[in-house]
């Protein structure tokens, strides 16, 4: 029997996610909660750039979808924030079913979300099913990753991981997050209303500190913008010299005074190279690098689905990645 | 309060595993078990090569040992084999104390050794303490690691799995095991007898297949020399052109007909790059690779002493390294 999926929001992640369960063998797409007017009433698969119907229609009533679905896990791909996205979080608990999220926050909120995770981890409790916040990054790269490199290690300093991502190849709307075409004062409105960030390094941080059972001072988060030298372009977005062509984010977690834990994000137009890098300072010393990196928007879906069958394995209650086994590729 | 360690084998990988536990905070290293008779009565500290006493004496009496240390859990570093493990691994249980081994075979047992791990999945519920077997290799450069990378894809269609290492800096009896020095008709001797080969790559090819929810057709372990072409030495040994400097072996799973799961090891005096590297065919293709290599007799020892506060955390039972939280560095 395949494992049934409600996927709760169609944006791009929620799209990716849903072409993932309705391609892979062992899941079946069941259901699909959106409150996009143009998408409410239509068959997902068109939703979602497929070529041919699901048979399920998007629906906006989340209860009505999800008692009809009757789904084994809800993946839910709304927004970043965990207190917009507790409201929908609480729906689907109280249906008693599990629910995995790409929600940045929810990665690992007990660091600055500690009530909203506490009362998360009750409500799950409560209806006996698990809760887990993962991705891509936060939950893969910037945490987990160096988490379990650590293993090897009978003494650690400190760690540092390095993103870099050509955004060339990533979906409009990253490029648009990134600020890639503004002003700089554009981008600065921009990062001060918000709009313009990467979302968890904060969560990345804790997540590390906590597993390698560090007490932090204090965590920073910095964004700057990356100007264009040379004209460059995407086949979306054209970016002239002196503009911006994307972020440079950096977080820092600071123990006893030392910078222990920082991750450096570059995410922009032209970058020469993509990768993804870990190098822990310590006993051995670790060099760790994912040559041509990894793919934000395709990992991103791939982390959700992929924790799928585990979320349906582990203790009710919120989970992280660092407290239940390795979610790993899975052929079901 | 620190956790009390036994350790229950002091070659070069127990007494690694002892100088972590004496030198960590949290850790306490409460008792030594060995049958070699010039360790036996001997102070722990003078047998792992520390210039401080730790006021604990080798014994040879397992059970009393173990009863006089009362330890929260017994590090087991005895034998490759899982057969040979087995009569020390039943006493531990029976005084219901939690095993972590570096035992390779009980890594992942349940594809050659399927009995023996039923046996001690039954006997450690019984004890309700948990039993888990790690290390570098088997443990995580060849299985655990690829596993996590796979979190990130949607298919994979093949993995293989890279470790050469310069053996110039591993100990002693590493250096033998892999018969440097050796001519080729003396290795070949030593491979019948099975006294010169890596014990693991099936162990490990049978984790990362059921992780991954592939059934395999067969899994092939071939061991051949690797021989010196100019004049090699370690600080330990030296071998002339025309000798075995070092063993290349590999292992692959077959499914389907095709090589779906290829891990190469070299191991020999003179290789003039250590490096682990990982890649997965599949969406996304990852390429991975740990710069200098994962030092085993180091990262080993950590492996083992890291799990040690996860092990009291997880339930009964045998436990592997994909079914239990991520192992990762942890300062207590």
């Amino acid at each position: 029997m395949p494992i049934r999926v409600l996927v709760y929001g169609l944006g791009p992640i929620g799209s990716a996610v849903s072409r993932q369960i309705a391609a892979r063998k062992g899941f079946a797409l069941v259901g699909a909660v959106d409150t996009d007017r143009d998408k409410v009433g239509l068959d997902v698969g068109q939703v979602i750039g497929l070529d041919r119907k699901l048979r399920v229609r998007v629906t906006n009533d989340a209860v009505g979808g999800i008692k009809q679905a009757a789904p084994d896990v809800v993946v839910m791909c709304t927004t970043s924030s965990l207190k917009k996205a507790l409201p929908s979080i609480e729906t689907v608990l109280k249906l008693k079913t599990p629910v995995v999220s790409t929600t940045e926050e929810l990665s690992y909120p007990v660091g600055r979300n500690r009530a909203l995770a506490r009362q998360i981890d009750v409500m799950a409790k409560k209806a006996k099913v698990a809760v887990l916040g993962t991705g891509i990054n936060p939950g893969f790269a910037m945490d987990a990753l160096p988490v379990m490199l650590s293993g090897v290690c009978e003494r650690i300093d400190s760690v540092r991981v390095d993103r870099v991502q050509d955004a060339r190849i990533r979906r409009l709307p990253f490029q648009q997050k990134i600020g890639a075409g503004l002003t700089t004062a554009q981008f600065a409105a921009k990062v001060k209303d918000g709009s313009v960030r990467h979302v968890g390094l904060a969560e990345s941080i804790t997540m590390v500190a906590m597993a390698f059972g560090w007490r932090l001072d204090s965590i920073t988060d910095k964004i700057s913008p990356k100007l264009a030298t040379t004209a460059v372009e995407s086949e979306l977005l054209a970016v002239d010299p002196g503009y911006v062509c994307g972020i440079v984010q950096d977080g820092v977690g600071y123990r006893k005074g030392q910078p222990v834990i920082t991750l450096h994000m570059e995410a922009y137009l032209g970058a020469p190279e993509s990768f993804d890098a870990v190098t822990i300072e310590g006993s051995p010393r670790i060099v760790q690098r994912v040559t041509g990196g990894i793919h934000g928007d395709i990992a991103t879906a791939s982390m959700a689905v992929n924790a799928v069958p585990q979320i349906l394995r582990v203790a009710p209650g919120l989970r992280t990645m660092i407290d239940m086994p390795i979610v790993s590729y899975r052929a079901l």
